[in-house]
This record gives structure tokens, sequence and C-alpha cells, in this order.
């Protein structure tokens, strides 16, 4: 796949239709300075928004409407991005994604049923929904339109001055991060960043493919793939992305320290990159210079709900 | 005074000990396209931090070391930077600073006495203390070195590509309005933001003096100044400054909006110069590009503490 394209197409596709989020240098959250792009600030309050509207507005939606499976915030995009457009919308959620996104979704009005159990469960769920209905899915992380729109982040943040050598991403299903290394081709170093209890990457890059793992945690609404997505998979062989996890206490340090330092309120998932570089789990080269993508703000209970 | 060398030494002094805030469009926010300037990403979680360190960086500060009163932005800000800095802090809060103002001073190390009042009553004991103690008085807004920090965002807002003709900035004593007025000096408008029942730059204007006003309502321990400084009054006076008021619940209609479409969580006072674009006690023209300065992320409670 010439990922390069697919990339450009996108973000022409969402020009106008997603945040083009805010970037900053701290030196009060690691030993050094650290580049960060806030992309909690996007619409629906996580990446997801990217990979929604690209996919939405790429394809022939049908009168069925869209059906997406989320542990929240793909959910909400998907919901969002489809009212934007006019489309209908029907979101599984599975239990955990918890009442905060849950009631994020039923804001954007899409139609929405709460599935006991975690996100394989409301990926089943909808692919049934999906085939009755005759929706079209979007898959939360493992279709190209989707890595496509996740992978204008990083060419966004480029053209934003990004000055790193390294990129730290979290990793749930792979989505985010495979849109990364698709738009870097090499270029760049991504390091991909899993909280210990949900290491679907991690566990395929040991078993050499993608295996079933269980999840758990402070960041599995978000983070909780059972399982790598094939796409993510692929380029993290590629390019030997490395991977690292992180233990959930060093989740909730870091998501801590966004907030004490910058009055960043983000949710533990979003926070996980950053934990990386202050629990040790990566430990850059003395010259090496690195950013960390904030990448989603659904925190719970809502602050203000 | 020639206000752009006090800023351009104000800038070369904080550089390296403040942040250099993020910027963003959006389009979520109000009708049409606005910037924002995210200063609650500052230390501290406030603008107060430029001023503080401008002001200890170009001052001799005695043995005694620095005290200063503050409804919980400036005194931790002050707090903040003498530690920085080496320097022993006193801060005198009033009590209505609330629980997660005087917990932020708290973790800076500095001493902290709450005074039973509002602002009035802790600068009273904040002077007394400098009498006695022989320690540096930081005010809050209305001296040179305070404003002159204060005014280092602008200076640093149009560096990012700041386009607007128009911007908005909420108003407490004025120190922070009287910094952008002694930048832009004229060339481009900026509108002072109140909250009703904080009025004290309105009622200045109305009476042609600074006079005394009460103080009540959600942002009061922020921009609940009983008086506005002088400094900011003859900037305003000179620059005929427009002043519009927002009720109180415009400001938490606007705090919300942040945190819906941004996830931006900001205290009441970051969000009242927004408030006067949703509103509309501010109607642009159609044609006018307008920005907004968000302030402060000090809310209570705190979500994490």
């Amino acid at each position: 796949m010439d990922w390069t394209s697919e990339i450009e197409n996108a973000a022409g596709r969402i020009a106008g239709y997603t945040v083009r989020t805010p970037v900053m240098h701290s030196d009060a959250l690691w030993d050094r300075d650290i580049g960060l792009k806030l992309e909690q600030c996007q619409h629906t309050g996580s990446f997801k928004a990217r990979g929604a509207f690209n996919t939405l507005r790429a394809s022939d939606v049908p009168a069925g409407g869209v059906v997406a499976a989320s542990g929240g915030n793909h959910g909400a995009a998907v919901a969002f991005a489809a009212q934007r457009l006019g489309h209908r919308a029907r979101i599984f959620v599975p239990e955990i994604a918890g009442p905060a996104k849950i009631a994020l979704i039923e804001r954007t009005g899409a139609e929405l049923t709460v599935v006991p159990g975690e996100y394989a469960d409301a990926l089943d769920m909808a692919r049934r929904y999906e085939d009755e209905q005759g929706a079209m899915q979007i898959h939360a992380y493992d279709a190209p339109l989707t890595v496509a729109g996740q992978g204008t982040l990083l060419r966004e943040w480029e053209a934003q001055g990004l000055e790193a050598d390294t990129v730290l991403i979290a990793v749930g299903g792979g989505g985010l991060i495979a849109g990364a290394l698709a738009w870097a081709q090499g270029a760049r170093k991504i390091v991909a960043v899993e909280p210990v209890p949900c290491n679907a990457l991690e566990a395929a890059r040991a078993a050499g493919k993608p295996v079933d793992v269980a999840v758990s945690g402070v960041a599995a609404n978000a983070l909780g793939a059972r399982r790598i997505g094939d796409i993510c998979f692929g380029l993290a062989q590629q390019f030997d992305t490395p991977v690292v996890t992180v233990p959930d206490a060093a989740i909730l340090d870091a998501q801590a320290a966004l907030w004490q330092a910058h009055r960043l309120l983000v949710e533990p998932a979003g926070a996980t990159a950053l934990a990386a570089l202050r629990c040790g789990a990566y430990v850059p080269e003395p010259d090496e210079r690195v950013a960390v993508l904030v990448c989603g703000g659904n925190i719970a209970p809502d602050p203000l709900g």
C-alpha cells in the first residue's frame, strides 16, 4: 500500500472537519525538554475523529448508516462524524467504557447499545448488526482508511515543527501507531508504549503473530484491545518498532504530572506514552530528542459532568 | 514608560523559566473560527508566573525573601518562582481562594497564611509583613515589572502567528490586560471582559478613576479585585479599551464548552473571555478576526486532588 498517498488523501478529506491540535514543549514533565502534541483537544477528546472522518468522507455510506464497536473513544468519534455528515450511527460499547464515555456518545445523538463484557464482545455485536442491517462497519483500528486517518496526526505534527528523533505513542489496537509508522516510513523512531496489562503488541511480537491477550487495568477502556491489528503488527515488524510496557501506577503518575505541571487533564491512556519516560521503561540516549503524543482526554468521572 | 523595552527585557528574563504556552484555533466554541492561547498550561496554572519571574529576576531580593497577597494564582506563581530561584516566600491568601488553590501554594513549599475575607484583606496583611520583615512585596497586578511580565504573553502569541484583529482578555486587577495593552500600543484591539459581579474596570471607566467595587461570583477568587490597578486604568484610558461584562451563568457555560469541545479544563476566570463571545456581550464585525486568551486552570475541586 502507498501509505504516503493514502495519508495525504486523508489529510485532504479531514481538513476542516478535525481540529489542528496544539503542540508545546515542556521541561516540567521529565528530566529534559520533551515535545508534546495535545491530541486530547481533538473533537470528542481523542485522535479517533481523524480515522472516522477519513473513513466516512471516503465512502458511500449506505442508508443503513454506520456501525462501530468501541471502548468509547472510537464510538464517540464515529458518532460525532456521522452526525456532522448527516448519517445514521449505531454504536456498541462494552460496559467497561464507563459512564463518562457512554454519556459522551449519547450527547452526539447516536443510537447506543451497552454490551456486557469487553471490547471484543461489543465487536461481535457490531458485526451482527452490520450483517442484519446493511450498515457500514467502521473498524476502530484495523482498517486502511482508519489507519490513514490516524496517520494525519504525525504529518500534522511535522508541519507544526516537530523536531524529535523519537516519538512515543500509546498502543491499544494499534491504529494510531500504525498511522505514525506508515507516515514516518522509518525516517523517525517510533516507540510503542503499552500498559503491562494490555500488552497486545508485545505479545504479538513475542509470538511472531497477533495473539489474544487478557486485558485489564486503568487504561483498559481505551487501550484494552484483546489482539493487535494486523496492519499495526505488519508495520511494527517492518520497522522493528521498539515496544515497552508500563505498569498502571506509572500511568497514574504521568496522568497526575500532566495535570499538575500544565493543567492537561487526560484519561490514563492519554498519559501512557509519557509514563514510559517517567518510569524509565524507555531510556533515550543523552542527545536523543523525544516527543510524546498525548492522545485522549475522556477521563472518568467527567469533571464537569 | 517605554513599555516595549520593558516587555522585551521581561521576555529575556523569563525565557527558560516559563512555558511557551500552546496556541490553537477552534470552530467548535463559537459561530466562527477563533484563536486561543492556552495560558493555563503555564507553570502553576496561570499567566501569573510571567510577572513573578520577571519581578524576581529583575530585583535584588532581600534576605527576608518575598511576600505576596493573592486570590491564589499570583501567590502560587510567586511561591513557585521563589522556590525555583532559591528565595524564601510568604504568601497571604484570602479564604475565598478555596482549598484547590491553597493546596497548590502549599505544594511549592512556601509559607502560607490564610486570611479571613477577600483579596484586599490579604493585601493588608502582606503589607504589614513587608514592613515588619523587610521582605520584598510582589504586587499581583499594579507594578511595572508585573505588568511587563504579563506583557510577554501577547508578544509570545504574536511570535506564534496570532492573526486576530481583536483579542478578548479577562480582567481582575488588570495586570494581564495592562501587559497586553502595553505591548499592543493600539496596533490591535484589546477587549476587556469582566464578570458582572467583579466589574472594577467598568466602574472605574464610568467614574473616571479607580473606585472600590464589591466582588462576588464564580470567578471572584481570581478576578475579584476590589479596585482596578492604576497602571491598567491609565492604559485603558489611553487606548479607550472597550469593557464588557458577562454574567456568571455565561462564564460557566463557556467553561463547560471548553471542556466538552476540546478537553480544556479551566477555572471560571479562564473561561470568562470566551463567555463574552458566546453570550453576545461582545459582538465582532462580520469580518473581524477574534482570539480569546484562556488564562487560568486552577479549578476547584482539583479533579485529581
